[in-house]
């Protein structure tokens, strides 16, 4: 049986755009002659499409694309994703399914049985878990189709009480097809193959993996469609972080030799893995909402450079403005290392002196002031002055302004609300700084982009006279460790002691991490590349006390 | 048998604290002579605890504070709600759960079937629904005790497959008590006691009925917990708002004479509770950050003043500073009329012109604007001045900066981004400005508080000459329903059509309500006063294409 795997970039709630791109998909693979062409899960109005679900005019749009779509399936199937309505009169009003088409006809509805809900996920909002399944004969062979978090119950990780493949398997499944929304995050492809192929083992049958590729706002989902042996063996992968299709014999693909996937993690191309997302991240942010140039504050940073050098990546160089702010604190070579950087990636820039409106709002609340010492509110009076110029700009010609925040600043809240917290996406919101550094070198590897004087030098804010990042903040390299087992592990603190790390660094930083909870709420969405990045996959609550 | 309501006012993770109230209800109820005292769903950590649930150390501090409370528990039986670790090996690794503890020990565990997932609940996040209930014998009697959602599963609303309080009263219940953790919205209080009436009445049992009072950051709880008998009347109600603590005799519910609760619903008394949830919200958020005093801009119109009374009211008068930043677009009358607001609340303000830093702006960009037309980025920059101006304030004296910004703006997206969408808390983001009006008069009921002037004047953002908020938006009648059918009953465009709108005018709301996500991504957090507010309890996808 000649199965097409097509992995494409949907746009949520565009059902013109994604119901043409299936119907294409349909089209290419029935002019290869193949039997069967997948998409992936809930393909037809994109994923997640958040509570547009709940919207009774969205699901009938969903119901009308499939209904536009199995009009090609002539002499060909297709499987798609879509929301389908629970008609049994209890549970939530909708499932997460798969329809397969053939004959212009809906053959088969496939309703997910485990409904993700952790991290970024969020299906019991809007779905009932199915408890039924039933494979589908097709062509002399029963298939056994899942969605995506169907195939993840294995014996290790018992988040769910039933097994869908196990249900269909015991039915005497020959085929095994998954159709999902796996996002990307660096840690995480590993995890991913070896899941699926414990599965193809297991049920000692091929499996078919279909994944959706493309950025939605803050989740990166990095396609890596893939097909797998019944031994385990990954005989072909799909391309990752753009769109592919392939189309392959299904009868053939145990006689063929593959590659069976690491048996441990690897995170050898970890900083090259988080770039292409990054890149992809932006590009989408910008494609989807229909903009084509950016602008960002340039401070001879590490930040705002790798973030410069992955924006003018996505969009073109010449799309890309940055523009210099200097003010009475800034160093020559600051302002010297953001022309250059300008200059080696061949974008343009603006240099636009802060002192006199920072002087005049100074002026202004001086009465109120009445000499008290310079402090935090002069600091963020110059980050917030910048923030006013970068949006007068984007207002003015249409930029969307980009954020340089880095996730260690963004955990500890070592940043100005309304100034560099400013921005419509966060570019290394989810990166720490260290790995800032190392994307700072990745992105240098063949020629020097970014100033080898950004890279070295000391990071300050330079907000006040010889500042420092290190006056009020540990070195990154013990920051990063003790955030990251704090955010990504969930350690509490006498654990994270119990790890060797100092024990007031350890409750200061915490402390620091749960009362920004304020802030962070107000940030953009941040490009997502790790297991727990800050925004809509990890929920604090502000008023909390805890460690507080 | 005497059973105490103790409705508290709980602190999240503020462990010390909690176990500290819940003690103290116990020795109080114990020396009235109760046989049994019963707290809110999850008293012990407060709730929502949000991913604070994912950390092994914060269910283990839960426990800890149980084995605390239950060493009071001789001579007197407590319910208390706290996390319980879910030791079956399947599913998600925790119950939501309710510890009945007598005699120094836990003699039994409630486990919560239905999980609400839907606007601002996630317990799927966190929590594995159980299957099985039991009922709690006590002093000769069969105690059906339930959490809040567990008793939402009536006939006309099967949004569950089970139904936990029609198994224990299959079991013998003879005492109905459920612990709650239910939200004020507008329109919720009839639903609720409706709800909480049908039960009593199907199962013929008196129901017991504790719910949690006070703000956690967005979310308020209004209390109202209240005993009905087993004809569905309601013998007695606790505050609305405040804490409380009641002692009943269950025996005798049933001979007294209570009220039935209203047959449909009842929005007399809407804009006097919105009135007290916002000022409880307020204080909540200040009280359990810390914070004693606020700030916030004037600008002579309705949204500001209207803020700054409920502000006046939440924290005490002087302790709100109210900042009028004309410009040269600002009318006297606006002026005056915020001028003679903070006079008639007896509270400070200061006086702090604009113009200077505006034309500083206007200078350093002169370069780039090169004699472009006045337009948004100018109007901008004036709203982001105040912003920088009040931020500064803010860091230097400790002030939380409140947002105005009501929920007719918050929707279509009339307002500045770091301009006036900034602060710490938004107090009217949930209000749609009809409502605000009505506010206003309610506030003037017995004097005249907030000038007549600004209850009259047209709405204007006053960042332009002449400006009129109905140069670009419908009146606010009209919008405010529209807007009402999509977000609240999340009508689609041609269902609100039908309605009778005019279908230019539904198009262009709805596209703007959903290109102004991005906006609205970044902006505080808004006292929830509705059943669909902006915020955590609404979920939309930033680069959709839906109707945009």
């Amino acid at each position: 049986m000649k199965i097409a795997l097509a992995q494409y970039n949907y746009h949520i709630g565009n059902f013109e755009f994604n119901t043409k791109k299936i119907i294409e998909g349909i089209e290419k693979a029935k002019a290869a002659e193949a039997d069967l062409v997948v998409f992936s899960e809930l393909s037809v109005c994109g994923y997640p499409s958040g509570d547009f679900l709940e919207f009774n005019d969205y699901i009938n749009k969903c119901y009308k694309a499939v209904d536009e779509i199995k009009e090609h399936c002539s002499g060909i199937a297709a499987i798609v994703g879509a929301p389908d309505r629970n008609t049994l009169r209890k549970g939530k009003p909708l499932f997460n399914a798969a329809f397969f088409l053939e004959n212009k006809e809906i053959r088969h509805v496939y309703r997910k049985g485990l409904l993700p809900n952790y991290d970024i996920f969020d299906e019991y909002r809007y779905f009932e878990p199915s408890v039924t399944f039933e494979n589908i004969d097709f062509k002399g062979k029963k298939i056994a189709l899942t969605i995506c978090e169907d195939l993840w119950n294995l014996n290790d990780n018992p988040l769910y009480v039933g097994n869908p493949m196990q249900i269909l398997f015991e039915k005497g499944a020959e085929i095994m097809i998954n159709i999902a929304a796996s996002p990307f995050s660096w840690n995480h492809g590993y995890t991913r193959k070896k899941m699926l192929a414990e599965n193809a083992k297991r049920y000692n049958l091929p499996l078919l993996y279909v994944n959706q590729i493309g950025a939605q706002t803050e989740i990166i989902f990095d396609g890596g469609s893939m097909a797998i042996s019944s031994s385990g063996e990954i005989i072909k992968e799909l391309n990752s972080f753009d769109e592919d299709f392939v189309i392959l014999d299904h009868d053939e693909l145990d006689s063929q030799k593959g590659i069976l996937p690491d048996t441990k993690a690897d995170d050898r191309n970890k900083i090259s893995n988080i770039y292409q997302a990054l890149v992809l991240g932006v590009r989408d942010y910008f494609t989807k909402l229909g903009f084509k140039q950016a602008i960002l504050g340039l401070s001879g940073g590490i930040d705002s450079a790798v973030t410069f050098a992955i924006a003018a990546e996505a969009l073109g160089n010449q799309n890309v403005l940055g523009v210099l702010m200097p003010s009475k604190f800034s160093s020559d070579h600051s302002l010297e290392d953001a022309r250059q950087l300008a200059e080696n990636l061949n974008s343009p820039h603006y240099i636009i002196p802060i002192e006199e409106p920072t002087a005049s709002f100074e002026l202004q609340l001086e009465p109120y002031f009445k000499g008290l010492p310079f402090g935090i509110a002069e600091e963020n009076i110059q980050s917030r002055t910048r923030a006013v110029l970068l949006m007068a700009l984007s207002n003015k010609f249409g930029h969307v302004l980009l954020n340089t925040s880095n996730k260690s600043e963004a955990a500890v809240g070592y940043g100005t609300l309304y100034g560099d917290m400013c921005g419509g996406l966060s570019v290394l919101g989810d990166v720490y700084k260290t790995d800032v550094f190392r994307l700072a070198r990745f992105i240098n590897q063949d020629k020097e982009i970014i100033p080898e004087n950004t890279i070295v030098k000391p990071p300050s804010a330079e907000l006040k006279p010889d500042q420092k990042d290190t006056d009020s903040l540990p070195e990154y390299d013990i920051l990063d460790k003790i955030l990251y087992q704090y955010i990504e592990n969930r350690l509490g603190p006498s654990e994270i002691i119990q790890l060797g790390f100092d024990p007031n660094l350890v409750n200061r930083i915490l402390k620091l991490v749960n009362t920004c909870e304020y802030k962070r709420y107000q940030t953009p969405p941040a490009l997502r590349v790790s297991l727990k990045a800050f925004g809509m996959g990890r929920k604090m609550p502000i008023v909390a006390k805890y460690l507080g």
